[in-house]
């Protein structure tokens, strides 16, 4: 009826827009900063998790992980149906995932949000390049349960597609366009990922083009539901209060419904070639929003850990990485600053993102560049080197620590099909990246020379 | 760890970006459409909700409502102190009410979130122009509820402000004012809080200035801290399954042991008397994005049922109202108008909200003013009023549907000091509005003719 804190809450949305979903993310993005010093230890002995996997009748790849501390159960379904799958019709996975409980079966958006809301229970739909995610959380108490559990499986297999909520979710989407159009920010990445892929799936923001939007029927939709909500495209992951039965039969209950059908296409690999590299985009702004970067690596990359552990001492630590120490505390031309790679299914970017005022955004473009080339000349210190790993080592157990923290690394590892004993070597891993990796890692992946620059709120293209 | 979804949830977060904390907004925002069709009916013998009501020794308003059905916990704590009580120091109730949950005694904010997450409890902390409030969400499994009142007491009353959280806020406040002031929406509703309040606590942004921002200390929010976080200045609201003598063991925990204090002082009545009356604020867009109106009412104000009711046909309703029909369907100028009073401490706003192509923005105005004046003029029809009541009275229901509602409202008659029965009566005095009482207070209350308008987009002030 009122969504509560809504308004108020979006203060703290502002830092990190990128219109990926939290997967694409998930070990991507800087961390937060880990303060306490933690040894570096071999991993135990025994699995990180007891990650239980199988596969449904209709071709769902399922993972589950008993906890049974809190009364509780997470479960997360992803399908490989996020923007990168729609081929031209740009907007139209965003659209069809919005709708998903926005209406289904003889249920409106209104009473769809009653239910769960009466229930305790947590309902969440989004989609970004990747995938598209439908998540729930319910209390174990068996009556409560089953009835979160009826609900969100009617949401998955059985979206109405309703005319009402269709005008409504279509005016939110067209809204939420212009919204984007008008943030220095999404400017900004929008610029930059049109810059890096031209053509490619990843080109394109996934909430697409007004006049795409506003051409989109109930059965385009429909199509690009019934093409790509299917088993064999469904990754479902559940961790909670249940046992292995109970699993088993929550996942056939929740997605078996749905036909087989055939898992969506793997895209091809992504070239690097930007027709412009240097592109300004005129803002009325006094703060210039800058985006830094070119083609990085995908989820399976065999260099992912030199290049994750390297990006911690280069812009990922918060507060001690090199670009926010030159950048920021040297120089103060920015008030915070920091690269990542967004590994994907292919080639996602790498990214050196910061925002400073106009009159200083030269200079913070050619401190960053510089600061990059440093480090990919010279690798990281060997005390710098210690220092990422005891974090990053050091952080590993907080990903642990709460039931929403283990859905989402173990919906990454199976969506991306990253090997199940993964969190069982990630510190050993970790532990053994060397300087000298780094640093061929990064001269292989990177190039400041060949980078494209954004930025957004120079003006007149000064 | 990583934040999940907040990126891609903010999309639709954008179409009501009000910075007003969501009790002033509770029963004034246009409902969402209810569509079953409910029978008036008197309200049924005995209360709506068993409130009971206390005080702490330390002078702190309790109210607690067992809701038996799940076992979860919800408790919401107001101050009064919101941003109407921070005087010249623009935004330092805001970034008071943000440094909550950033460190407690010898709690990090790291540490903070990891021990919710790990309890499975939701924390969160908002301000806006009447209150800053605390939330909790626990489950009442005894020990994890322990745990989290444990630390949800730590935080409430042992903020510690450290120096690092308040720099990382900071950053993040200063960013968040940025986005804002580029942000068409925010920039609309800034300028019309401004015209319609001027130098009255209501008339600037919650989120307050940069220069002010950057010039607070650790020990200016310290200060504001100890003055407005005390007893008898707080409400606190208990709903879920525990007993009375537990809500009041966790009343006394989580607030009794603050120092009893004063209570905010009261705000003088806001006049109205705006120097400009119509603001055009250049904005590179396609649309433009228009605010209508005036001062409206307090909480408690005598003709709140018939303004409210009588909004419903205005522009509350979805789909139904008359601005939407007239200024949407059949004049294709916008996607979507409301019109809504937001009642607060003292009187809050009447706004007419809405967007369009900035080439039929000066007649998307003139369209809407000329409804707000007819509406004035004649009224509501019997038809239309009918259809408003049956809507409110059949959504009713709604609001106590589930635990997170109830908190909201009962926090919402505890801030506000309405009558404990208003819930018993509030179906009642919805039947009770008569079309002529509607007329009436309508044309008490507004005039078209002296409205502010503010339109943000229109190129060059055209």
């Amino acid at each position: 009826m009122f969504n509560k804190n809504s308004s108020v809450k979006s203060i703290f949305i502002v830092s990190v827009a990128f219109l990926v979903s939290s997967y694409e993310a998930a070990f991507a993005a800087s961390d937060t900063a880990i303060m306490q010093l933690v040894p570096v230890v071999a991993d135990k002995q025994g699995p990180v998790l007891p990650i239980q996997h199988w596969q449904t009748q209709n071709g769902a790849s399922v993972y589950f992980v008993p906890e049974h501390q809190l009364p509780i159960l997470d479960i997360e379904v992803l399908f490989n149906a996020g923007s990168a799958q729609e081929g031209a019709n740009f907007g139209l996975a965003n659209f069809t995932n919005s709708m998903i409980g926005q209406g289904a079966r003889d249920l409106t958006a209104d009473q769809i949000a009653n239910r769960f809301d009466s229930l305790g229970a947590q309902f969440a739909a989004s989609s970004g390049r990747d995938m598209a995610q439908i998540s729930l959380r319910s209390l174990t108490e068996p009556t409560v349960l089953d009835q979160s559990l009826q609900t969100f499986t009617q949401v998955i297999t059985q979206p109405n597609f309703a005319t009402n909520s269709f005008g409504r979710v279509k005016n939110q989407l067209l809204q939420a366009l212009l919204q984007e159009q008008q943030t220095p920010s999404d400017i900004a990445d929008n610029a930059f990922y049109s810059a890096v892929y031209g053509n490619y799936p990843y080109g394109h923001s996934p909430l697409g083009t007004s006049a795409k939007i506003k051409r989109f029927t109930p059965n385009s939709l429909i199509a690009f539901y019934r093409k790509f909500y299917v088993g064999s495209n469904a990754t479902v992951s559940i961790v909670g209060d249940i046992s292995q039965e109970q699993a088993v039969n929550i996942a056939k209950q929740i997605v078996g419904g749905l036909p087989t059908g055939t898992s969506a296409p793997s895209l091809t690999n992504a070239t690097y070639a930007p027709k412009e590299k240097n592109i300004t985009i005129p803002y009325p702004s006094t703060q210039t929003f800058i985006r830094i970067g070119q083609l990085g690596i995908s989820r399976t990359d065999p260099n992912y850990f030199p290049l994750y552990v390297g990006n911690y001492v280069l812009g990922g630590g918060v507060l001690v990485s090199r670009l926010f120490k030159e950048v920021r505390d040297q120089r103060g031309l920015t008030y915070n600053v920091t690269s990542y790679f967004i590994p994907m299914k292919t080639d996602g970017p790498f990214i050196a993102s910061l925002q400073s005022r106009t009159s200083k955004s030269t200079e913070a473009i050619q401190v960053t560049q510089q600061v990059i080339q440093s480090f990919i000349d010279k690798g990281p210190t060997q005390a710098e080197l210690d220092a990422a790993k005891q974090n990053i080592i050091g952080g590993f157990p907080l990903l642990l620590n709460s039931n929403a923290g283990i859905v989402d690394l173990v919906a990454m590892l199976g969506f991306y099909k990253l090997p199940l004993n993964y969190l069982d070597t990630y510190r050993t891993n970790i532990a053994a990246v060397t300087q000298s990796q780094i640093k061929e890692a990064f001269s292989k992946q990177l190039d400041p020379k060949n980078m494209v620059v954004v930025a957004v709120g120079a003006n007149n293209g000064a």
